[in-house]
C-alpha cells in the first residue's frame, strides 16, 4: 500500500481484514516494521478516538510518532497556485507536505469538511494536495467525505461478528442536533458493498448521499421496513448532500429504538461513536447484548495498524 | 495496586514509601514492567509538574504513553443516566471510558475542583465515573478534594529528611490573591496521619478542612504557637471549604516569614508548587538552606513510578 | 557543549559540520547516546519545523522528549527578583527552570521577540534565566535575538552545496505584510561569517541589523548590486532594529525575482520558511532547480540532532 486516502487504495480487501483480524490476535509481534520509522499525525480539527488509536496503533509497531495539533490556531495554508501570498496565509501547502514529508516516512491527517461549499469539501483539497506535494504515503484520518480507517474498523467488526457469509447491513440516518458531515455514512456505504454485504440505506427524503456512496445499495425510506431481516444496524447522522450541510429533519421517529430492533434478525447495533443517547438510539440499544459500539472502537486500533503495516512494509 | 485514587487504595503505605526510594536509586531498572504496555494522560485542566513527572516516570519504565489535552475545548461529556442528549454534551462518560480504557493499560486523570458546588466538587464524579466505567486501573492526578500523588511525594520527601522518627509536621495555610481547591491540603493531612506523624494544621477561622481530612490532627489558630517545635513547615493556600470556594481572607500576617521560621525546630520548608514568592513565604524562605521545594518536586517522578510500578505488577 | 544558545557554546565550527553531515549519512546508529536520557522541549510561540525537526532528532537517538505548549494559555512567569507576587503571575522562574532541569537531561525553549521593547527583547530574558536557574543543558529554539539551529542548518545546507571554499553569500531583507523578528537574520549573519565566508547584506536603508550581528559583513543598499556574483541568496524579512520592530517599507522591488536571480553566479535560493510566494520571492525562483528550501529544512533534523549529540556526550 503506497497511501491510504479511501477504499480505491486498498488492493485485495479480504487480505487486509484477515491481515488485520490475525494483528489482533498478537499486536507487538510486528515491531521490526516499525523500527528507524516515524509517523506524524497532524489533526486541523479535533480528535479522540482516531488520535488514541493511531498513537496505540504506533506504539505497537514502536513506530516513533509526533502529533501536531493545528486546529486551534488554525493553519493558514495556501492551496492556490501563482498567488501573492500577502494576506493571512503564511505558507503554501507545496513547502508544509514537502517539508513533513521530508521528516517523516508516514503523515496521517485530518480535516473534517467545512459543509459551506460542497464542491470545495468534495475537491478533497488538503488531502489530495498532500498526496501530490508529500514524498511520504499519506493516511486519511477523516476526510472531507470519506473516513476510510472508521469503515475499516467497522468491517473487521462485522466479520468478527456475522453468522452468515453475506449479512444483511442497513445503514441508518438518524437525528441529531448538529449538522455533520458525510463522511462516515459514505465510507460505510462504499466499504460494506467493496465487502459483498447486503447493504440498506435508510434516511428521510432528502438525505441521499452522493452517488458514488451509494452505488448499488438499495435505499429505502420506511426505515422500519429497511430494518426487517437485518443482521446489523449501523446509526449515524449527516447532513444533507442536495441542501448541502444542511439540517433538513430533527425528527425523533427515526430514532433507533429497542422495537425496531426487533424487526431485525437480532441484528447488533453499531455507531463510530461520540454517540448521543437517547437521540440517536434509545439507552436500552445502546446497552443491549447486541450493541458492538466499545468492540467497535476499540477495532480502530487494528484498522489502523493493518494499514500502518501495509504502508511501512512497502518502505522497507 | 488495582487503582489509585486516593490513599485508601494504598494497602502499605510504609512499603509503597520504601520501593518508591529504592526506585530513586536507580529508576531505569523496571523497564520490563512497561514492555508493550501503555498509558493515556487525560488533563481536564492545565499541568506543568504533573505532566512532566508523570511523562518522566513513564519514560524511566519504558512505557508508551499518549496525552490528551481536553481542557482548552472543554470536553463535553454527559455523566447523567437516562438523559436525552440534545444539549452541549456530545459523549457519554460510560463510552468515553470504556473506550479509553479499552485502548490503554493505565487511565491517569486531572480533574480540578470547581468551587461551585461543594456537593459536586465532593461526590468525585469524573474519578468515580472513571472507575465505574473504565475497564483499565484509574490514576488521579488531581482531583475535587485531593491529589495523592503529590501527597505521596510530600511523604517520600518527609522519609527522607526527617531525624526523628515520628516528627512534628505543620501545615500551614497561606494567603493567595485566587480561590484555589482544598485537594492538596485534604491530601497532605491525610496522608501525614496515615504515616503516623504528629500533624498540627494552622489557618484563620474559617478555613477548616473537611472532617475526613482533619481527623485526628491538632487544629491550631495561632500560627506561631503551631510553628514551635515544627520539624516540617509546610505552606498551602485553600479557599473555605464552610463558605465553600470562598476567600475569607488575604491576611499578609499569615505568611510564611523567616522570622516565623526560628520558632520551630530547625523545620524544613515545603510546598507543592507554583509558589507565590513574598505572598506564600518570603524569599528567605524560599531560599533558604532548609527549602525542600527543588527536591520535593523532583520526588514527583518516584511517587508517580513507583504508583505505575505498582499497578503494572498486578497487570502481568 | 554544556548549552547551545548562541554561536558562542561553539567551540569548533568547522567539526559540528562535519559531524552534523557524518550524522546525516546515517542518522540511527547513535541512539546508545539517547539511552536512559530524556528532554524537554518547551514552546511559548507556536512551531512546525522547529517543533517536528526536533522530535525527529530525538526519535532517532532513542531519546525520550516531552513537549509543553505554553504559548495559548501562556505562562505568567515571574523574573523579577524580590517581587510579592500577587498579580498574575503564579511562579517564578527560579522555580520553574529548577524544576524541569530537575526532570529532563535536556531543556530547549523557544520564546520570540514580542518586538515592543528593544532592550527587554535583546536581554534574552527567558533563554539566560533558563541558563541560569536550569541545572541541565538549554538549547535556544529561538529566543528574542537569534535562532542558531536554522543558521546551523544554513550552513549545514550550504557546505553540501557550495563549489568554492569561501562562497560569496547574499542576506536580502525582502518585504513582508507583518512584523518579523530579526532572530534569523541575526544568526545567519554570525554563522557565516565565523565559517568564514564572504557575506553582503542588503536591505533598505533604516533595516540595518545591531552592529555586533553585522559585524564584518559588507552591507549594500542597492540589492541587485549585491547580488551580483553571488553563489548563495538567502532571502528573508525583518522587522526595523533602530526603529525597533517597525515596518519601514514593504516595496514589492526588493522581491527575490528570476531576473534578479541572473545578475548571481548562477546562486542558490534559500530560505527558512515559511515563505510567502510571489511577496519574498516570485514562484519561479522558489520552484527553481537552484532552490534549496526543501533540502534546507530538512537539515534541521541533523542540525539539532549534532547539537544534541554533542551535549549528550558531555552528559555521559
Amino acid at each position: 500500500m503506497k497511501s491510504f486516502l479511501s477504499i480505491n487504495d486498498v488492493e485485495n480487501l479480504p487480505e487486509l481484514v484477515k491481515d488485520a483480524l490475525e494483528i489482533k490476535k498478537n499486536p507487538h509481534v510486528y515491531k521490526d516494521l516499525g523500527l528507524d520509522k516515524s509517523m506524524c499525525l497532524i489533526f486541523l480539527n479535533p480528535s479522540l478516538r482516531t488520535r488514541l488509536s493511531s498513537q496505540k496503533a504506533a506504539f505497537n509497531l514502536d513506530l516513533n510518532t509526533a502529533v501536531l495539533d493545528v486546529g486551534s490556531q488554525g493553519w493558514q495554508l495556501e492551496f492556490a497556485d501563482g498567488v501573492k501570498m500577502d494576506s493571512d496565509k503564511a505558507e503554501h501547502i507545496k513547502e508544509a507536505a514537502a517539508v513533513i514529508g521530508s521528516y517523516f516516512d508516514i503523515v496521517a491527517i485530518r480535516a473534517f469538511a467545512k459543509l459551506e461549499n460542497r464542491e470545495e469539501d468534495y475537491s478533497e483539497q488538503v488531502m489530495e494536495s498532500f498526496k501530490k506535494y508529500c514524498p511520504a504515503p499519506v493516511i486519511n484520518m477523516e476526510s472531507g467525505t470519506g473516513h476510510p480507517l472508521q469503515a475499516l474498523a467497522d468491517l473487521i467488526t462485522i466479520e468478527e461478528h456475522k453468522t452468515v457469509e453475506k449479512p444483511k447491513v442497513v445503514l441508518t440516518w438518524a437525528p441529531h442536533p448538529r449538522a455533520l458531515p458525510q463522511a462516515v455514512a459514505n465510507s460505510f456505504s462504499k466499504w460494506m458493498q467493496a465487502a459483498g454485504f447486503d447493504l440498506t440505506i435508510t434516511h428521510p427524503q432528502g438525505y441521499e448521499l452522493v452517488g458514488e456512496a451509494v452505488g448499488n445499495a438499495s435505499v429505502e425510506y420506511n426505515q422500519k421496513k429497511a430494518f426487517e431481516g437485518a443482521d446489523f444496524v449501523y446509526a449515524k447522522n449527516w447532513s444533507s448532500y442536495s441542501q448541502y450541510g444542511k439540517i433538513l429533519s430533527q425528527n425523533p421517529d427515526w430514532m433507533v429504538t429497542a422495537n425496531k430492533m426487533k424487526l431485525t434478525n437480532n441484528a447488533k447495533f453499531m455507531h463510530c461513536l461520540p454517540l448521543r443517547r437517547n437521540v440517536i438510539a434509545e439507552d436500552d440499544v445502546v446497552d443491549s447484548e447486541n450493541s458492538l459500539i466499545i468492540p467497535q472502537a476499540a477495532n480502530r486500533i487494528y484498522s489502523m495498524q493493518v494499514v500502518l503495516q501495509h504502508i511501512l512494509k512497502e518502505l522497507k
